[in-house]
């Protein structure tokens, strides 16, 4: 993490929009919801709150205010997700069981640790940059958690046979994509990896590095429901030979035929979103993949998934700019950023040269770096100002409750 | 299930009755709490409340109220627990992850429903007989969720490292325990069961029956924890000789040193109670055992677990009168009927020319008779007149989150 | 387990006798089968080869023969089954993986260990009643563990696509079945359990102790395959109110829909046997059943199952003489003693006044005493000399690798 | 998989030579040993001599002899592995349950095909170079399993508490290692992959690409028992900041200390070998390690992993000539290529440009392609001519039951 703003007055702006908004992203939710975790690998919206607070108390309060008094002890286990430094972290999968303490603790643990942010940061100095380095860091940070706040959200609320709405404005419509066109990528050494250019980035994404692109070329636009339900229809999920080996074992062993949200009833198909349950529409990008079902569908295609260094490139000769506004009104198919995460072939490895950080920061990304595949561009729920060229998502390849969907790649021989 | 009264307002009263203790007995939750399962055995509070609706719903509204209209269609999966008759229930172990319908839904429901269940009452005739007896199972079915409920928020709030109180009044303090005495049961043939003239009793209690008891000693009072803390500190979870051989396999395997709710810290003993934690009161009868720490204890102590029929038997003889009021006034280790359920050594069985009742409501004991072992008594959990001599509550023998206690049996030769 | 048998030589006699028979079942395995484990409740051949010498070392030989010279003492705990008061036992799932100590040097275990305890008996003196009785114990024990060999060895074969015949001479085919017929059992006081008349007897069959049998009838004989075919193409298998919860539970979470061994293979059913795959016999008596099926049979017939003192009465009364002979050419549905184990709906607890053996034998039976159920008769693989009618086995509800059968009962009102 | 080799009877001489060392590797067992199998992951022998000779008669006897009768229709699905085209393969972890056919069957099955091979290639013609290309096929299909061979008994073997020694000789002694060096990679664009001019390759190695290698240094040896020792002394299993996330689970969950095969006894440690349990060899390359072990080491050593690329381009700088004898007198730490597999940081991906063969053999390596991790070299077990620099092994990270070890690598900035 490496932030190059140095105005304290313009970082706290942020820090405030950035906790304000969280609080708004749970503002549909009903008091149960809060405390909801349909699954290990999610966690439900008061511990998302709690959490990114703690996160500000224990790496930058406990450490720099110095008459700091911690809100309250037992908080301290409950809210750490990972950090061995720090303690024993409270049995992940078990964040359900948390019923105590109530929301409006929790409300008021936010209001007391901002207020001591504003505090800290109205009388910073000689340590300042390392204090504005882990502000910046926690707020990128709570970012991260935003965008889990709605993926977990979904996949909770789809365990529930009421399909609930989180957003009940109606969804938007995509127009019809236009036909696949391929976007080359020349062979030859490129650089990867953030620089010190960008005004913040995580250790994962250092050094930048240099790397060897053979000659490939990528889909200019997402795969579509339309395409995908075409896989299906032809018996993609029925054709091994389609599948990687432990793809096909998954599929079959529990019996999966669609990806995780389709729900078909009689002869029709419906897509669970957060607009509730939803007729499917084929011609938005196809969402919610696991790593093997994007695979198969290129294998399917002809095609395969491209490496996260070919995605980078090919998003810097042909991504164009970086949208600030993701609204639905610019919304397309053919965006490289914040439409869906891509499925990259890319297992999540260190860069050659990476350093985590220092101190308890440094278990923020690379204790990570086993048996995860990487992801690229951003999505839809991802906040604004949290996407870049080089932001490098990962997930194991069973999961598929985070936005992903498919860009191709294709070898040119 | 058998009532006998006839009266339909002495039977109203007590319906509003149970109805509003039900929602009295959630009072002290915060909004959280009332979605929270701790486990697959447990469910939520607000399920609790939903599901004891829906029975009335299910079973007296809609076969009975001729243009009664379903409250809402979804709400009948969600409900039920178990009947198949009537179709497949929600998963058990996934009630937790229904924060939707919200309470306020729920309590809406339960306000209909009971308007309804009014007017039904308002205007019965030809069907009174019928509509009675369902509506009082219905009762006695709402009185067992409401021990139900106290055992599972107890559960559940255990396993929050906060350890909420769901009781912020003082716990009740016992006196020593009189020293343990022998009540001596006669050889010969009794008679168990239910007979007629009880006011109300489930299938399962009948019919009553002849059974031959050999001469055999229950114990005058309940086990102290001050007698399972020196079975403890003798080695008894150390002493494989003490145990049954699943018993030994489960407290080795999942490193079980003491009672479920007991908590060492440094040299002292404290207890999980409803009242949060709690120094050990080793006058109080020891609790939360499974059949196997019971029956361990009772090896250790020279003794053994008794029979339902013995245990019945006994409490006609020296049991006294089943109090009304089991208030802390009247607590006592000496009583056989409002302290704890005391494990029996019978299998869940049926009796004798055991027939279920007819329809749906056949599938609310009978089906249940298999791999579960018979407790005796009732506890202080247990609502008012829901207690008698001959009731049979059942357990499998690893369970441990209901109020379960012993007493000791002696075979005399 | 009590002996009254005094003659050394006899038992001696016997002693030889059940250990070449031990042996003599076992030729027909190929070196392979030997050390096959199907499933943790089964063991290899070799390993019950093993065992049953050990008992006789480490319970005779090693406290009573004084200049003994243990075999080789890594044997001691590899077949040690579960007796925790001389060691901990090997892993029983792992058993399988035992193929050291090899065959030759596990038969030259049983010849050193014959040796020795022929030597043992040659000179016995005061200490002789306590030889004889582990010597006649060790010897019953010996003949449970050649009854398991049959059940292990088929339940392993199954598990193999060429379905191995372990007998490859032709099977007995049954005649007709006689009509069902009822056997009155009057109501009124009896005696159970075994006497010090018995020849011999386990722990677990004492004390003898009174019981009273309510007015009962039993079937005259075994159901059939062409009774339980029946039952399955009436839907029993899709019909949840003919079964029990947990029953219901396990047949649709493993889609079972027929006894074990029981294949269908397009319109006709075979069933596998120990002379592997053969046509379903259907005047054969139905085996390999769950205590669930067996439940859920007897309630599609309108009856149910005995408990295991109705069934011992039952068979004091109607049963007749316990044959010696137990050869086809005496096989019959009608019989007892000698078919299949007949479930009993009792679990499996202590006689009232129970006292297990003393010292290490004490573990022989009581501590298996919890969440099984009573079989009662003896079956087709039963050594002669080894059933009686207080004789109790035992398995639990969902086990069917045991040659069991059905025996109804009907309450008479 | 790409043959040069044309001679066919050169071809037929080496399918001599390679069908007899399988049946020499197995000559030390015993007969029950060939049926064992330690785990899922693993294979008995029996298995491993039954398939390999499945795939000469199911890819080339069955296509290819005109007249061939199969040898048994039931082996088919017994000993297919994994090869969905041609049916549906037995389920794996049963295939120590098929203790039929026999051993003498299944050698009787060896003799026949290598009968029908010999009289395929006594006759070729027009087909020749298809014929002889999967030949040489299941020639190093075979060497493969002659390795797994070695891998699983050692496996098996371990597992019992005899420790039995596959291998009665004394095994070898290494000499005190040179102190660790480090060589060069220099920066720039290389060539990685299998070319024409290699005799034989799997289709995985291909096609040959370029890549760019950043600027590193390998290690010039592996790293030994001693030094390892020193990382578990100084308290490595206990510091998770060493440890991947996945990593220190592993560890915590199922209480790892040392490498799988280390035993502690008292002070002093021993290592199960093929030799049996052995005490340490301290100047032994250190063997047996998870990927998280290597890794967790190598951040110990102030290192990583190299790469698979780096790994390559390094062998061809400094790993000198493939020795064709890899016997003891040659075996040395700083071997390349016959002493143990080196874990690499690269996850098992296609190269770019990647096809798999065409037909059931293209699901001979591709489908594995996802979660695994590329191990370079080859081992003390492979067999001699089945080495090259190309070559790659993969592993899931958990994995170490294969001949697993560790060559470090630095980044030079």
């Amino acid at each position: 993490m490496k932030p190059n703003r140095i105005d304290s007055q313009v970082i706290l702006d942020e820090y405030v929009d950035v906790r304000a908004q969280s609080v708004r992203l749970c503002s549909p939710l009903n008091p149960e919801d809060y405390n909801l975790q349909g699954m290990e690998d999610t966690s439900p919206p008061k511990w998302h709150l709690g959490h990114t607070t703690w996160f500000f108390e224990e790496f930058l309060l406990k450490p720099y205010l110095k008459d700091y008094k911690e809100f309250h002890p037992s908080l301290q286990r409950i809210f750490n997700s990972y950090y061995q430094t720090v303690g024993i972290p409270f049995t992940r999968k078990h964040r359900g069981m948390l019923t105590r303490p109530s929301l409006d603790v929790v409300m008021e643990y936010r209001s007391v640790v901002d207020q001591e942010v504003a505090r800290l940061l109205s009388d910073i100095h000689g340590r300042d940059t390392k204090i504005l380095e882990i502000l910046e860091t926690g707020i990128h940070h709570e970012k991260q958690h935003q965008e889990l706040l709605l993926m977990d959200i979904k996949y909770s609320f789809s365990l529930n046979p009421l399909f609930p709405a989180y957003d009940t404005k109606p969804r938007m419509i995509y127009p019809a994509a236009d036909e696949l066109g391929w976007l080359e990528v020349p062979p030859g050494v490129y650089k990867c990896g953030s620089t010190s250019d960008d005004l913040f980035y995580f250790d994962n994404e250092t050094p930048s590095h240099r790397t060897y692109i053979n000659h490939v070329e990528l889909s200019n636009r997402l795969v579509t429901n339309r395409e995908y339900l075409a896989f299906i229809e032809s018996g993609g999920y029925q054709s091994f030979d389609l599948w990687l080996s432990d793809g096909w074992n998954l599929i079959t062993s529990e019996n999966i035929q669609a990806p995780r949200y389709w729900i078909k009833s009689d002869h029709s198909w419906s897509e669970f979103t957060l607009h509730g349950l939803q007729e499917l529409d084929l011609n938005a990008p196809v969402s919610h993949l696991t790593y093997y079902e994007a695979d198969a569908f290129a294998r399917w295609a002809g095609a395969r998934l491209p490496s996260e260094h070919e995605w980078e490139i090919a998003a810097s000769l042909h991504g164009g700019s970086i949208p600030m506004d993701h609204s639905e009104a610019k919304r397309s198919l053919n965006n490289w950023y914040y439409e869906l995460w891509q499925w990259t072939q890319s297992s999540y490895q260190p860069y050659p040269g990476f350093k985590p950080n220092p101190g308890a920061l440094g278990e923020y990304n690379g204790k990570f770096m086993v048996d995860q595949y990487v992801l690229r561009g951003g999505c839809k729920a991802s906040p604004s100002n949290h996407i870049r060229k080089s932001y490098r998502n990962f997930f194991p390849s069973h999961s598929c409750w985070m936005f992903s969907g498919i860009r191709l790649a294709k070898d040119i021989s």
